[in-house]
């Protein structure tokens, strides 16, 4: 299933919610499952930089906390206020690598409204994965 | 409020939820909110250890992710399957620090249900915060 | 300049000194600058997996602990024990991004003396940076 | 062996190597080790926060990186321009856990000469440890 013009009423919703009092940088994601539920993520802040979980981290733990298991998203759609639609960081890359199926689209948007599609996979190019480590 | 049985049990559930491929250590959280309201955390691990996420954390940013701010937390408590009932990470102290009040209880259990008590401000002394920052 | 044979006797005598009591799995890196030093880096775990150092940003802080600026890098090279020449993970390739030029090589390599290059935007595609905060 | 005042000017220099252009708050370290030999470290910052490292981990990886071994390590010292002498944050406190004795003193310090001292074990009490994992 594709892009949801109700995606990005969802994840602007989201975006409200972080907690970023140093960078006053709002991110918001939302987070679709296979079986139709969402969860919602904000980036939440530390005055230690280095404690700051990305909303679309914040996201994914949050279902995992629930019960979901890797493999049972759908989409994750990412939003900011910025001139381009900004991008997952290397991190929440990383960590979607581990837990979404390498197709799974990854929707990119900001406050215009623009959108920018791209995949797990992709963004992660010759990706580090618990294969590596065996 | 102070501990109640049943957090125990809500914590053990969490617990449950852990995605632990590498060290098999499953580590829960259950965060109480002063309105009332809870959320399950659970220890999300990746290929690439420095992304995984802890479990109090995830309970932490979930609960931000659905519109709590900080200073909205009650107690959290934790539990892992150890000889001790083990104590939250630095990293996740640090989160703890910046979004609880200092004197908010942290419980840790393990699974023979033996609980210690402590807050947030003494498993960080001297803590840094955003005031250090100004 | 390109990548020379003995880089790869250097990253491998990096990757020796690696401390991973809980993975087991050794990564070394090499990096060099664009005024001829060097700097070893190698992965340093922690009991509390979210703490842990890759070897590429071990190699990268030191260098900028001794002075060296954003730019003044002109490769990398990353070795491991696996089948296949392991990649940087994620939260690695995000602080390639800021701090080493888009087109400086990465060069992946494995035990049995495989090399595969590639480059810091070809790791990070939309990587985000500095200027998605403006 | 104890604080000895040339750390302060040693300290003092590692901070001005710090790459702070989002928080600009730099931070320094100064890790000696047993065998007479020191490390700097500058805390190193990236447009995303959570790939951030501490002064205090720079140091630290650094010295593991050039062939020290947990426990090699006799005093580190820390600076900042604040008010109050700062203390590490959490995720370096776990760092220090991992690895230095539990009574090797931490120097806190700033801008004006103050200094505060710690240990490693003061500063994370029930410390998280590679014993819990057993």
């Amino acid at each position: 299933m594709s892009y949801q013009s109700h995606y990005f009423q969802e994840v602007r919703k989201a975006q409200q919610r972080a907690y970023v009092p140093y960078s006053h940088f709002k991110v918001g994601a939302y987070l679709k499952t296979k079986d139709g539920r969402h969860f919602y993520g904000a980036n939440v802040e530390n005055a230690a930089y280095p404690a700051t979980i990305c909303a679309e981290r914040s996201s994914l733990v949050a279902a995992i906390s629930e019960g979901y298991r890797p493999g049972d998203f759908e989409s994750i759609t990412v939003t900011v206020d910025a001139e381009h639609p900004s991008s997952p960081c290397g991190t929440c890359r990383q960590v979607l690598k581990e837990l979404c199926d390498d197709d799974m689209p990854v929707y990119m948007t900001n406050h215009k409204g623009e959108m920018i599609k791209s995949t797990v996979a992709e963004l992660l190019p010759h990706g580090f994965s618990g294969k590596d480590l065996e």
